[in-house]
């Protein structure tokens, strides 16, 4: 196994727990290794750092997957997701949950998507990519799965130098699956859904909304598949109109609502939502609750100020459509926008729309996508509910 | 009615909706008061600014009541405090809350907690305690109380220029009372307890501990009256030991033991839970769980390295009480250390202690004690669960 030795002078990042390497941190590597094997690292003091994965091609030529001396072999991976599945199962999440967290399940790169008895994963580094084969045979004795598939569509894969794919990694099956979340039944597009086919991170955000929704005219922008938008109709809102630009997702959103008897209540629009959000505050149509879950504004560390304003305009906007007393329920996915800086966002929307703001809820991603502190990456949603008055 | 001029510069703080005027944020006072009048505040263009009440003993000269011309009279409290019992029913804090919550309800230093049928006021600034008679009255028109309280004995109104005093605001009645909380219950010492006899800040949060206490060993330090180690037991714990230096304190948590007949799952012992934490993490002792919920270990700004030692101190004596894959639970109840601070110096108790914290729950006081993002004072719990590994 070839011996990768860090700089004198490494981010104190590593030391800590943070198992990215980047490639100015690597002094020198002794012994011959191909892309994505698994390799030794040192500190600069030849003291034993841990083992991972490495890519030259990759900014982060080294990915740790254990600080031990542990033999990376089948059984390491199984007993990685079976360690994974036990904690999610102490935490209550069984039926449907991130089974696999990547960085905070020790497991760089990987994504293990758990919807009911059907698998999804990602394997987003080469490194990952070649222990596939261990995370099927895993995967199929700790729960004998109905189906696996990849979702390996996405265009970090190319950073690795790998290409995009998706396809199964069992038997074909039925991509379009229903399952079961808080007492609702969604329609799950596997093959074709957005990333894994369903953002399980909010499934615990979801049940947040059910006091501030009750009896509210409610206006959902950015409703992808509903989800939000049918949580909303199910907990008594009087009215619910979800927004979003894709014919698709409106169509599945609308089998959403069917499926679970609420279309008398939840319509669904597809329609540019910025166009709405800003078009209906000049117009002062108004609504008791206003939900905003838009997409990633960006996903370069470059454009975060357009991030920024992306949310100061669409919270300022959502803001004025909300009628004295109602409520904002306002999420961001990006990592990139800190909690505070996503707060002092919405302050300063507030503050330009002359509203004022009392927090109900601030709270990040469902505890089966874990945060460990100090690995920034792994907290990347926040929710946040909160009163909207008149100044 | 006297006129408070604000002096030019004076911090956005206001504007933005903060309610505090300090001493030095005054250019000057026209017109005869009293302190404790209510006065209109003016900003330095004549603009006007609002209404608040006056005290030159205090260091925060005016607070302010209202941005708006509204008459202030028995009619203006009555519905203040009938929309913050609106707001609390809507969020579901009906049988026991935190009725009014000082600034983030509009009503400075006024404290009310609803237990059940009963009501304790807090009134901390002499501008509020005139209203005294116009608050009593609104609560018996809008609750027929059982009984009213008021616990004055906190020193912060010796800055008002008040003595502190307790007693009865109503028909006297057994100041001993029970209340419901989580399928539980518990006994309030309205007149004896700390604060106003029961920290309901925490009743959410008492909630959150179910999934990791379950089958646990639990150690629970600085329990006061038992309430997270009664419900840990109540939560499938199979031990749990809780300490307090309080002989009271651990006679009234054995009493909610029983009460509740958990009794022979959870023991309470009077002793210091600094040293026990410190002692036995030296002789190795175990726990899978070790919950901390300590008093505020500062409540002056200059000593805010004094209380972060102290969380650091305790935190990393209360994870080397942890078995490996167990959870720490850990509260901090002082505005002066903010969540970052917070978590921060968890992160540092970990590094100290050799362990890695993976974060399961961070969350603030229960929606009851409103948050005015901007107001920081408002955000002053802190509530941490996170599993604990050796690194």
């Amino acid at each position: 196994m070839a011996k990768v030795y860090l700089n004198k002078k490494i981010a104190p990042r590593i030391a800590n727990g943070h198992p990215w390497i980047f490639s100015n941190e690597i002094a020198n590597i002794e012994g011959d290794h191909n892309p994505g094997d698994i390799v030794d690292v040192y500190y600069a003091d030849k003291s034993f750092c841990g083992q991972g994965y490495i890519n030259p091609k990759s900014q982060i030529t080294v990915r740790l997957l254990t600080r031990t001396h542990d033999t990376i072999d089948e059984t390491f991976f199984y007993n990685k997701i079976l360690n994974a599945w036990k904690y999610r199962q102490r935490l209550g999440y069984i039926e449907n949950c991130r089974l696999i967290f990547g960085e905070s399940d020790d497991l760089p790169a990987l994504i293990i998507d758990k919807f009911n008895d059907y698998f999804v994963i990602q394997t987003m580094s080469l490194g990952i990519e070649r222990w596939k084969p261990a995370i099927i045979s895993s995967l199929n004795k700790i729960f004998a799965p109905k189906g696996i598939y990849e979702r390996n569509d996405v265009p970090v894969r190319e950073l690795e130098g790998m290409e995009q794919i998706k396809g199964f990694l069992s038997d074909p099956f039925d991509t379009k699956i229903i399952i079961n979340e808080n007492g609702l039944q969604f329609e799950v597009d596997i093959e074709n859904g957005q990333k894994t086919g369903f953002f399980l991170d909010q499934h615990d955000n979801r049940r947040a909304i059910a006091p501030v929704v009750k009896d509210a005219d409610v206006l959902g922008a950015f409703t992808y598949t509903g989800t939000f938008e049918i949580h909303a109709a199910h907990y008594g809102a009087k009215s619910v109109l979800g927004l979003d630009i894709s014919e698709n997702a409106v169509a599945q959103a609308n089998r959403n609502a069917q499926l679970n008897k609420l279309d008398h209540i939840v319509k669904f629009e597809a329609i540019n939502a910025f166009d709405c959000l800003k078009n209906w505050s000049k117009e002062g149509k108004l609504f008791d609750v206003v939900m905003l879950d838009p997409p990633a504004f960006t996903k370069n560390r470059a454009h975060i100020q357009k991030a920024v304003s992306g949310y100061k305009e669409i919270n300022l906007r959502g803001m004025k459509l909300i009628r004295n007393g109602g409520f904002l329920v306002s999420s961001s996915c990006t990592n990139l926008v800190s909690p505070d800086l996503f707060l002092q966002t919405i302050e300063a929307a507030a503050h330009d729309a002359k509203k004022r703001i009392r927090q109900v809820t601030f709270q990040p991603q469902a505890a089966d996508h874990p945060i460990l502190p100090g690995i920034e990456n792994t907290h990347y949603l926040k929710f946040f509910i909160a009163e909207i008055t008149d100044k």
